[in-house]
């Protein structure tokens, strides 16, 4: 993987690179769906190119371990293959879930024995394991298995648990080291920096991620439950310390605001289940601002979903016609609204790149903050 | 509207033919994809159009009149604007959704009041109501109102019940005859024909909805509890009376089998919910026969869902990914399996008016119906 900084705007930390993966080339800063279990739930892969733009997904190692399974993936020839997704794809480590989804999670030195949200199985993620599970997967982008507290986290708490991720983050980088892609493409490996609200600790973390000499990075346990003025500060105090050189991933952030204040510090990469979780819920994202389509509000309102829309469900349905389709709990709601949502934050990313690019990203970022956080 | 007959099948009653209507011209036979509450659930309308290669769609006045109600119908200047579709539209009466969906429902000389299964509101329906209403919805083929007895209706009570239909048809195209369409095109009306599994009736209600002289006919009460060749003899009964220069649309019916054993006993239209009801269900219906998703057979089949599919999906994705979709109640796999079924419905229709104007559709037919039959 290579990863070449095109721009690099002089009011703030924003910039503008290119990412080269075995699957084609990503353009940062970039947005990338989520999706899950395979699939960007309601979203045809063909929509997600053609329509969204999208230029790299997501996918969840927790949720695709326990299904399809590896035997499936390994079948297909990995997760490319099995999904019919020919661009590149990233695979977080399955630690988030671990934590936030499964039953009886137990941590030790070893790694984490969890209990499958599913059916009850018993099974065991360790640093060594979750990249071997990635390799079956077949990401472009394999992240390294680590502990995410809570955003309420107690210092010594928070600093013990940075101890763990930090020594699972070696061995993971070892293990890796040590094996090879199944697919004859190359992978890449992305520590993840920890450290809750703790400015010493993301230092420190910082710290001992570039000094393992990385393809690039990730910074982790944002967006779990703190302000968005402290998950600011963190990102600020981590790329200060992360080599200019190599793109930054900031995991599973967040609203549009929060993608412009983490580019303007810096952030390369985002994903978040934000545009189709909210989608599905009839919230659309825009660049006037925030739209309930459940609202009565809409009932009557027969102009298109977004006339700024960069998706074909914008200018071909009404207002009137998506509240309806919400109101009767009728799946076509949701689908049009994950697909528009999806459009607006690639949009909103290529803008942000055009913007660095023309050395014009300080004023138009402070314009959009206040657009895209109104409701309307 | 117009109706020409443009093949006739020497060996079967089967025939092609085409309606020419306000919003474009459907080629007969057709299976009319139905879109309940203005959505056919799960395709976007461009996937209806390009993929599908759908040419009418039905909407049903029940659900829609409850919502998104008609007011907001009339100010969208009608279903086809409201809901984004361009070309012809047919509308149920709502009778049968009265007698199937609601409570309370309460037969009288004068309609029928009924509780919407929404909201428990009270409601009634007229023989001339009904004709108001799919104005306001702005369909270009409107059905009359009737009472859709039980398939296990008794001769009594499905002779009584063909009286109060026949009295209604009159009311209802005397009050159609009075109105005028709402947004400036022509709509056309058809009487359904009753009469449960009685030949005499369906004889008897066939010569009456004849003598109304119409634009096409509705065959309705069948494919609801009876024998398969009930049904048969029963489209047999009517069709022997009908004009033979008119449409004939079987209503609500069915699997592919149904479908062709119509065609080849002279009906040129279909609706059913059956390919995407099924296909949410995970039933894929193919030209080798019916598939179930949810089958662990599936897991390990990386081969296309289906090799002879017409619509993008079927080569795009892998019986093995759908399972895994179906398996994890993953909408998208709701989305491709309706699209998939739809796309196949269209493509029976399309291959049988093919093989009529071919002259060879009688052994294509018998040769069909095997193949579609089978469960693999």
């Amino acid at each position: 993987m290579n990863f070449e900084l095109t721009h690099i705007d002089t009011e703030t930390s924003a910039r503008c690179g290119c990412l080269r993966t075995a699957h084609g080339e990503v353009r940062t800063p970039i947005f990338m769906p989520v999706g899950t279990v395979a699939t960007v739930k309601g979203v045809f892969h063909r929509d997600l190119s053609h329509e969204v733009g999208a230029e790299i997904i997501l996918g969840n190692t927790y949720h695709l371990y326990l299904r399809p399974g590896l035997k499936v993936l390994e079948e297909a020839g990995g997760l490319h293959k099995f999904s019919s997704w020919d661009k590149p794809i990233l695979t977080d480590s399955g630690g988030y879930q671990v934590f936030s989804l499964s039953d009886n999670r137990k941590l030790t030195e070893e790694g984490c024995v969890f209990r499958s949200h599913i059916d009850g199985s018993r099974h065991l993620f360790t640093p060594e394991n979750v990249v071997d599970i990635q390799r079956i997967i077949g990401a472009d982008i394999v992240m390294a298995l680590d502990e995410c507290p809570p955003g309420t986290a107690e210092y010594d708490y928070a600093k013990k648990s940075l101890g763990l991720t930090q020594r699972w983050l070696e061995r993971g980088v070892k293990h890796f080291d040590q094996t090879r892609a199944k697919y004859g493409y190359e992978q890449a490996f992305f520590p993840i920096v920890q450290g809750c609200v703790y400015p010493d600790l993301r230092r420190a973390a910082a710290e001992h991620a570039a000094s393992l000499s990385r393809d690039g990075y990730a910074i982790g346990g944002l967006a779990v439950g703190e302000p968005a003025e402290q998950m600011y500060e963190m990102i600020e105090v981590v790329n200060a310390v992360l080599p200019k050189e190599k793109p930054r991933y900031l995991m599973g952030v967040g609203t549009p605001e929060n993608l412009l204040e983490g580019i303007a510090r810096g952030v390369d990469m985002f994903d978040c289940v934000m545009p189709t979780r909210n989608g599905r819920n009839g919230m659309l994202f825009t660049s006037q601002g925030v739209m309930n389509m459940r609202n009565q509000k809409w009932a009557h309102d027969f102009s298109p979903i977004d006339e700024n829309g960069v998706t074909f469900v914008d200018k071909t349905y009404s207002k009137a016609y998506l509240r309806h389709l919400f109101a009767s709990d009728e799946m076509l709601g949701a689908q049009i609204a994950s697909l528009h949502n999806l459009g607006f934050y690639l949009w909103l990313v290529r803008e942000a790149r055009s913007h660095i690019a023309q050395g014009a990203f300080a004023a138009w970022k402070r314009d959009m903050v206040k657009k895209v956080s109104v409701r309307i």
